[in-house]
């Protein structure tokens, strides 16, 4: 049984103080949780209802995991899912250590994504597409959040990241005359007509305002996804997905 | 102000049995509102913020739309969205007519898209990429739901759609060897390679079961959209976007 200490750790991870300040952060739901405790990820407890336990308790025999049995009630309740049934896991949060592009290598950089499920979609994206390094700024949402962790469907498991200072990665990035900073404007080169580089930077701005001013100078390319219809805009899940599309079809023709 | 009677019917209409009863809709949000304002769509009353009224009084002239003034709170009650300070909208359904494949146009089928944000952001992206008509089968979520309308971002006012029976569509549709289905699977072409068509149709599958076995009998062309890392699926939304925005790229370059 979780004790009442347990219990106030577990509910105090919803929010990213307590993750920062325990290095903890929480899976949720059986999918995620099967793929956390298949990652490299270590989890410091599994929580979970005896029917997911039965049928997965081979999964936390290599970490030797600690489990506790609870109810689906309790699980719904120190959890932030609407429902659970099945099981969640508190898992140490990663070192943040700064990951650049090698050759033949794009990374994603994120100016100020605001939206937990925007960021959620975009991990999820990233690992369909091969991309392994996301540069987070500081003003992007936590990684860490449940909603992020839902929202990528286990691929926060597969795709690296890190917090940030995009403008100095950048800065240091450009004085390389060799390398490629693509960024997502209104006013770029049409990407159906781009020859795409196969390593570089694409960076994806904030869902209402774009890619700061700060970390524009340091874009070499602007790139637009045409518009044949009238909508306003896309979301920036949808148009990461489309730009990573357009950049692996080029790399496919090499 | 509203009387007891007219705030029970909005509220009723939060619900897909009473919009379809009484033929209307809700409209909700300061954007989503003009739109439809300066749209075809009948609007037969309008709920607003004194303020929200005052800037857009001249969109209700044209129809002379009918005007209740009310504050934020009593908006926010009647509505379905979190907060609403601006403007509630009750609209007319439009009558369900079959829209089909005219030359030179392709035209979306959706076969049991359930969710409705997602139905509404395959709305927008519809809107994006020009496709004018949408075919949803009978178990697709209700376009006229809130949640659809809030998540289309105003692109229901400019994308046609029709509820209608897939399957004798395209029996008809295939009878014309001309004619083309695409439908996404995960074992079909891969969308890089394949030299699109300019007119037929795309038919994209359920959230979880992709296109029913029904259906699938009537794709002529199976499309992929080729995966380079580990995630095992695109939400539908996503796929959809990606797979117009390759159809679309093709047509450009004839």
């Amino acid at each position: 049984m979780l004790s009442k200490n347990q219990l106030k750790y577990i509910q105090s991870l919803h929010q990213k103080k307590y993750r920062q300040q325990h290095g903890a952060f929480l899976v949720e739901g059986a999918k995620s949780v099967q793929e956390v405790l298949q990652s490299n990820f270590e989890t410091e407890v599994l929580v979970a209802t005896e029917l997911f336990y039965k049928e997965n308790a081979h999964l936390t025999d290599r970490q030797r995991t600690p489990v506790e049995i609870v109810s689906a009630t309790e699980l719904t309740r120190m959890g932030t899912l609407e429902s659970n049934n099945a099981a969640l896991a508190v898992v140490k949060t990663k070192e943040n250590v700064p990951l650049l592009a090698e050759p033949d290598e794009i990374v994603l950089i994120l100016d100020d994504i605001r939206d937990p499920g925007n960021l959620g979609t975009i991990l999820r994206i990233a690992d369909w597409y091969g991309i392994r390094k996301i540069l987070c700024s500081s003003t992007t949402a936590d990684v860490y959040n449940p909603k992020v962790i839902s929202a990528s469907k286990g691929s926060f498991t597969r795709v690296n990241w890190w917090y940030g200072d995009v403008v100095q990665v950048l800065k240091k990035t450009v004085q390389q005359p060799t390398n490629v900073v693509y960024g997502a404007f209104l006013d770029g080169a049409d990407v159906h007509s781009i020859s795409f580089a196969t390593s570089g930077y694409l960076v994806m701005g904030n869902e209402s305002n774009g890619i700061s001013t700060d970390v524009a100078q340091y874009v070499t390319q602007r790139v637009t996804i045409p518009r044949y219809g009238n909508a306003e805009s896309l979301n920036v899940g949808i148009a990461t997905a489309i730009l990573l599309d357009n950049i692996r079809r080029i790399s496919d023709q090499r």
